[in-house]
């Protein structure tokens, strides 16, 4: 079935403006060192690369219209890719000549610097051209391709552009030459998947088998021969292109074992969410059910037990990676930008192998909370690390804490999440709904229309309300085909209840893996569903040591938190009890526009003298808590923060 | 006023024969690589060498009664000088010919490792004679210097060795010849602080000047000049001798203002309490009321702010340092052994400062708590980081915790603590009494007698009764002399309550700095104080947020822990109810006998499904709790442990 999304969402239309206007426009310009900036390191490591960030000068002087040396990260590249494909996805809803105009030019700069055979990486070309392809461990060479195959992708369905495609084919091609199990083909993958998700994504624009088959290869391939990396490095006995991989395990790779195996979300949570997405894209594709069986495995494991209530992951900051079940301390996690931004791709190729809400309630959950807390509202700003629990002295002082920013900086070190943020906003036409052969899924609630058309005829939903602050939502569906179609629309897990009706009629079945189903006859008919979206707590598994006794608050998608300005410093102190009523404000000029949650708090004060005392000489005082949604924090200057309350 | 003091105590006892029998033999062995032990890394750094010790035959290379290269860190020597340290304690209360002959073998092959011109080390007179002293930030070269230079003082002490005094001599009179603030010598001070110390010890023992006036002039210098350091590692171009120092702050070298300015406790945590004990040695000794006004805000910011209730202090591996104010983590602390072993030498000089029991009362704070838990029960495995709270699988896969090691290892790739142990355990005798000019302090209840002399006469304390089992102590007293003397007497500050008397009349006076006052007049006299040694709650400042809700136990002057293997795992869903009462029972057959602390606790237990849930539906059931001394611990196998558990 062909169908189209557009959205029109006063929500979410803040946010595309944004990346239309400033977004996009910013980062061009840091891309190309045309603004000054504070480019700040993600953590104390001298050895990430922050004078500039050098991206588009990496191209021209791969392209040979400069000359110079390389600088930054090895996958600098990628930065200018997905910009590219921010781009491609906002032309699509703000059409801009000139900004075309630019894309295209970048496309060419691109196209020049690519090698004869296809080959495409500044870093290599320029500095070290013999050492292609042999410290894939480090490299991110395939990383990058893959960015560049997705922005082409996606640029080429925006503008047509054929030259996009062509560099992209080229690219892919000598990739599918260069790597396989055949003779004279590279057996081995890519320290950091990406180029799996653009070989699918080429195939599904193409119809080239091929990329698919070397997709399936490389994901095949990922951990069946643990010694891989080692032989290269031990074949290649120059510096390492990364320093500091040494020390983390397979694990950190998925390389520990081979993927059709693995049954946990383990090491670098991007690298496992990226090559999760591609995964669950071949066994949705394929209809692979062994393969489809291992996404639901990691996906179980991801969401039972390693996934923080604001949807981010990534436990630790030693290889920004998962540890282990119910290690989900709040103040010294990753919660990368990307990592959440990764596990929305996931969920959306999940909802293709099946019919389950769940997928779009953690879609939901890691886009308003997570992503969104990664840029600041001025769009200029990001977090990589989106904490639960901030102390800025401790930030400051501790040095296990350096990665904890508590405001988001102009850019960072290794940028790979500003540009991730604008390609995803731009593109969240994407995840509203799934289309299957048989059903409509209804996933987000994003005001928007979606058009169907097939043999059968067209389908059209128009999406209306005024979602997250109201949970009213109306459906306006039009059947113009002759037989009856099946429409499923997610009742959230978050809701306290709801009431859905059809054609002003009371819906009787109970929702079936979290979606209303309704069949829906040909002709014009209304669907209400209103969702009841008061203010909520939430507790966690017990074996989450860090919040036994905590409780956390919601409304709607949204996951609040409480910060120093609003209640003081010394957060910890606070407590929120049990029988303390939640009141709702919608505040317009309040950070953009948000809702305010209320509660008679207590706060705990002690004399200030010894450290250790042999009685409990602590009082309880009334304060009143004010809580903010947690993406729209460390919007007001540095200051505490805090997600889990003490009860 | 001369005085000796003689330990006749059943606690102490134990692990001076340990220290006796077992860890000087065994340590002899591990440093001769005499026995096969596994040697684990301090935490995941695979730079930390860990193959063998090495220590001796470092030695013999330098002292060419062999050939081979230097193994181990720089600072490999120290381990060997610790070692002679303990045997020369060891011999004051257990003369053993054998083992004189050989710590005098081993002073006679250090005297043949020693240079001609004094110089001592044996990694740079192997591997490196041109960068003597060119890396003083990294090279240890003093800090070894320094521990010969004890171990010397203590050696010559104990045997009357000649051979030992004359190498420290021809060391300390090298060390004091080359660094200076005059014409030629180098103007500069070690990374690691120890030198102090023992040029210190070495004057009290010789009365030369020289060498106090050399530790004046380290200790002044330190911090005065910043840029040292960085300007030594300009000119001396090679590479570094320990390498990852370079991103640590000046703080961590304590090297950020000069040192009489210093009015909290930043940086290293070893370094910074070796520091401060001969700072305040200094002072007491020189009377320098301003040193000694930096040593008391040193000291104050470490008690009130910056020590756990076990006496541990750093607060992050990272630097294995202090952090900030009220920043205690209980699971990624450091509290390295060596760092309360610090702590008690500086206690111990600020009584000679001060008579307040404050000192004392940390000092027995540290040995009872972290010093003791540096060691198994058997005196030969050890740990390095002593943690409030382990969750043995988080050591495993979280490598943020890599250093919280579940069980005492055999020993160390970095052995500084076994022993440090080994020499604290053996000169004990050092910390229970303070002799002033004026009066005797009673710092810890060690069985013992001390016997002084001056020109008034002899005066003799016989120390009795049963503690730590039992509160009440005896002191028989013999005044030879022809006037009175004062003698206090420390109330510790974890006492309930306590009764006193003197020659069986009540004490009316209450104490004065946490002292009890005698003027005991000429003749024999008996002191009777009876402690209520009944186990306690402890709470901790509100500020430091990590124990919020939280409750310690104690007894007398040991705090307690739960273990897994008495308590069940997930100790963190635990609850010893404010309202629940401590009972003690002591338990011969227990871990060499303790008494162990019960109290009704609760289990909060949760059906295993989601992860966030929107009810609490935790239920609580009834759980006895079990808690033994926290020193005792991870001497039953691996298992979860917590000192501080939720109320």
């Amino acid at each position: 079935m062909k169908y189209e999304v557009t959205v029109s969402d006063d929500f979410w239309n803040r946010y595309r403006k944004l990346v239309k206007q400033e977004m996009i426009p910013y980062q061009w310009a840091v891309l190309n060192d045309a603004i000054k900036i504070n480019i700040e390191r993600e953590r104390n490591d001298a050895s990430i690369p922050n004078e500039k960030s050098h991206a588009i000068e990496n191209f021209k002087i791969a392209a040979k219209r400069a000359e110079g040396r390389h600088y930054g990260w090895v996958f600098q590249d990628s930065d200018v890719y997905k910009w590219l494909e921010a781009v491609a996805y906002s032309l699509r809803y703000a059409w801009d000549e000139e900004l075309k105009k630019t894309a295209d030019e970048v496309v060419d700069l691109i196209g020049q610097a690519q090698e004869e055979d296809g080959y495409l990486n500044t870093y290599f070309s320029i500095m070290e051209p013999d050492r292609k392809y042999k410290r894939l461990k480090e490299s991110h060479e395939l990383y990058c391709a893959g960015h560049f195959i997705e922005a082409a992708t996606a640029y080429h369905l925006a503008t047509g552009s054929a030259r996009a495609l062509e560099i992209a084919k080229k690219l892919a091609d000598h990739i599918c030459r260069t790597f396989g199990d055949k003779e004279g083909q590279i057996r081995g993958v890519d320290g950091h998947e990406e180029i799996e998700i653009a070989l699918m994504r080429l195939y599904h624009l193409t119809g080239c088998r091929e990329y698919m088959e070397t997709a399936s290869f490389f994901l095949n391939e990922r951990g069946r021969d643990p010694s891989f990396f080692r032989e290269q490095t031990v074949d290649d006995d120059g510096n390492p292109v990364i320093g500091g991989l040494d020390s983390f395990p397979l694990k950190y790779f998925q390389m520990h074992r081979p993927v059709p195996e693995q049954d946990t979300a383990e090491g670098h949570a991007v690298r496992l969410v990226y090559m999760s997405t591609a995964l669950a894209d071949l066994a949705a594709t394929s209809g692979d059910e062994r393969l489809a069986d291992t996404c639901r495995k990691i996906w179980r494991n991801i969401v039972d037990k390693r996934m923080y209530i604001t949807g981010g992951i990534g436990s630790t900051v030693i290889g920004e990676a998962f540890t282990l079940d119910y290690d989900l301390p709040n103040d010294t996690m990753y919660c990368e930008t990307c990592a959440s931004v990764g596990l929305m791709f996931f969920a959306r190729q999940m909802l293709r192998i099946d019919a389950n809400a769940e997928y779009a309630d953690v879609m939901e959950r890691a886009l308003y909370n997570t992503v969104l807390s990664g840029m600041a509202l001025d769009g200029k700003h990001f977090f990589y690390v989106n904490p639960l629990e901030v102390v800025p002295k401790k930030s400051m002082d501790d040095p296990g804490k350096s990665h904890v920013k508590p405001v988001r900086p102009q850019w960072l070190g290794c940028a790979c999440c500003p540009p991730n943020l604008a390609r995803l906003i731009a593109s969240l036409d994407k995840y509203i709904y799934t289309v299957r052969d048989e059903e409509i899924l209804v996933n987000l609630f994003i005001g928007s229309e979606l058009q169907c058309e097939d043999t059968e005829g067209t389908f059209v939903i128009r999406q209306e309300g005024n979602y997250p602050k109201s949970g009213n939502l109306l459906f306006k569906i039009s059947n113009n085909g002759q037989a009856a179609r099946t429409l499923k629309i997610r009742v959230p897990s978050w809701a306290n209840g709801y009431t859905a009706a059809i054609d002003c009629e009371s819906l009787s079945t109970k929702p079936v893996n979290g979606y209303l189903c309704f069949e829906i006859a040909p002709g014009e008919h209304a669907v209400e569903l209103n969702l009841d979206i008061a203010p909520k707590r939430w507790y966690s598994n017990p074996k989450v040591s860090e919040n036994i006794g905590k409780v956390a608050v919601s409304r709607g998608p949204f996951i609040y938190c409480a910060e120093g300005v609003d209640n003081g410093e010394d957060l910890h102190c606070l407590r929120l009890p049990k029988d303390a009523a939640l009141s709702y404000e919608w505040q317009e000029d309040l950070l953009n526009g948000v809702g305010v949650i209320s509660a008679n708090g207590k706060r705990i004060t002690g004399a200030d003298t010894a450290l250790y005392r042999a009685f409990d000489d602590t009082s309880i005082t009334e304060q009143p808590l004010r809580m903010i949604p947690y993406y729209a924090w460390a919007n007001r200057g540095t200051n505490e923060m805090r997600v889990w309350l003490n009860e």
